[in-house]
């Protein structure tokens, strides 16, 4: 895969930016549910990290080809978790001294798991748009998404006990975050598939809209969420948010704020205030890709 | 600022303490709509220290002169947080290991998170009582508080983005905590006005009632929370609560946990326990100017 | 309390374990409202750690005789929390340096937290089957439990402020985890007892039943949970799930998905994409007293 100026082309994905700023970025293996590849997690790592560093992207919405969102893991492929080398062995210290060591990062970390943490790094405001199936790795990649709305078609499981496997894709971390740990252990010992209802009411989703409503839905609240706002703001406010709450005191949080404020205050936040005491809309002008501080993102 | 036997007189809070041991904090400039200043911040700091150490306060609740709750900073008024000094440029590691160098200290810090951290470390129960507009710091300084009680006539908005700016007052930290990350980064990307029925069922709100009502709700829960309860138990307890919960490890509450309980039971415990058994109400005497552990706060 | 292959006899405990692999733990003394003591405190601690090495366990459902699940700390009995050595004045060094020296151990450790730890680190599920008044410790000894069920005879109540003392049992960790620090601090500053339906709407339980229909609720979904399933997989899950959310970065959660996933899949993870290929049900041989990776349980 190349790094060209035009994303892509990429083999498993759709990149379509529209003018607004509203990039959709489709799974696209219609033919196999958008069953996940080892390919697929390339070009999601890819898409992801290209993100960041294109100006004509302030929004990300996710969402599958075809009747399906992604149907899991492609058992049927080479290269899957399942192909794994029994001899390496990996100890607690491998992973945790030398994870980006060949044979650890090739032999033992986990795909769906590299996808999730791009997604957290992701600088801009990301939604789920889940059309149909979200299964395995097809519904722990929404998780590190911000807002996970869906169709009436959706069904989302945590299917993994049924494999003899554990929730991968950073899960333990993000799921019971969203919907508490009592649920993320319910819904990943009883592996069923979920409703849209039961996904709602467990707090997993924002909303759930007829098929046809589902994209429009998606596009209309990415578009209140980067219109008229400071492309900059809303990167650290991203990263502010998933970050520090999850730190374990607050100041770690005001040091934060205290440099992002001075930051955003001496660039976007003059014309902010400018425009409010003349009543009239701001006119942001901070590019994502240049004009974010270097301590982002920080430890 | 003296700090004299008889608090204040502040500038803009009114500090009112009742015999049965509530304060009611007024947030008042009601000619700005409580709007948020550098002086306010200062008194905040103050008067939320000062609770601490003042054994008439059992508890404490804040509220709005006039019709506004805080319509956030005051941005006709000098040394707001537009008022930077842009060539101190500061990193990450000014942030994190010089924090209270008078240049970080001045330039760089939030007041707003001043003020949040000095709620986080109260030893008395906190209630916000938002009984019109909460805007910006507004919104963000009840976070801290224990319970968010609101008038129909609130309005919550996290509207910093609307400025080109990110939410401050370690809002990263308490948001996402009391609300859900989802949620946090709809309403802080949006930068809506949340009417009080939507921040009810985002979980932001403890209830809301009629604006005759709101007073007095939050009187008569205060009141729950403090008669007949030890103040040094009472103390503990919030601390343990905001603390232990963000710990990576259940044997942080139990290290703590075991030293809090071992202190009430030696204290206030035994009139607890003689109470129970004599079938009585009991009679604590503690004092939490006088009888915290020096262990309090812990890191 | 002798270490016998046939697990007791308890004095406080009754275990009964069914052929489908589901442990029935009851706290059984119905005279005293199945009041918790030291010796209650050792043999759940014994009783829980006794679960992850018994591979006729599958997973625990914990309940009370007659009418009460457990009416609190035994305050008739000697050695409860208000018998402690005054002269000893525990340090903020001493718990957290030495928290295992003998006089520490014995004289300063709260119990409940003992419980509340073995809990924490059991390999298989537990559910809470809540059949009465749950109050104090009686409360706090279900919240490391992974799932809550509560008959509508069940009355729960963090009454620890009604004593002077604070809630304890890690309680500060979970409490505010399972239904938001809010709640957590209106609940022990109240110290009220809560109805099912308070604690339902609180999300501190998963549902309400009639008393009759409450084991077999509890067994049912027990059942859920391990049929079918790989002892090992959910061994991992369990863990993952309650440790990875705590920690302050998706990356730890990374590190243990990746060592978890490699470890299943070249264990039962064979059988269960075989299976899956051949649309059969996948029958799982893994034992969690002998096939858990010694990395178990991580720090």
């Amino acid at each position: 895969m190349t790094d060209t100026a035009v994303p892509g082309p990429y083999e498993t994905l759709r990149w379509e930016a529209a003018d607004d700023g509203i990039l959709t970025l489709t799974l696209h293996r219609p033919e196999a549910l958008n069953a996940f590849t080892v390919t697929m997690a390339h070009e999601l790592e890819h898409a992801f990290r290209r993100v960041n560093t294109d100006d004509s992207v302030a929004a990300v919405v996710v969402t599958g080809a075809g009747r399906a969102f992604c149907a899991g893991m492609d058992l049927s492929r080479e290269g899957n978790v399942f192909g794994l080398d029994e001899s390496i062995a990996p100890t607690l210290d491998d992973v945790r001294s030398r994870l980006d060591a060949p044979e650890i990062a090739d032999g033992v970390r986990d795909t769906g798991g590299r996808v999730a943490l791009a997604i957290y790094d992701c600088t801009k405001p990301v939604i789920a748009a889940i059309n149909g199936p979200a299964v395995g790795i097809g519904a722990t990649m929404t998780l590190p998404m911000d807002v996970r709305i869906a169709s009436t078609a959706a069904r989302i499981g945590f299917v993994f006990g049924r494999l003899g496997i554990v929730p991968e894709a950073c899960s333990s971390w993000f799921l019971p975050r969203l919907v508490g740990v009592s649920r993320a252990l319910e819904w990943t010992y009883a592996a069923d598939i979920l409703s849209p209802a039961e996904a709602l009411d467990g707090g997993l989703l924002r909303s759930v809209v007829e098929p046809e409503a589902l994209l429009d839905t998606a596009y209309e609240l990415a578009r209140r969420f980067v219109t008229g706002r400071s492309r900059v703001a809303t990167a650290l406010t991203r990263q502010m948010m998933w970050r520090s709450s999850a730190q374990p005191h607050p100041i770690e949080a005001h040091r934060i704020d205290s440099l992002a404020m001075w930051w955003t205050s001496v660039h976007d936040g003059k014309e902010g205030v400018a425009a409010f005491a003349e009543k009239r809309s701001p006119s942001f002008t901070s590019s994502a890709s240049r004009d974010l501080p270097e301590w982002l993102p920080w430890d």
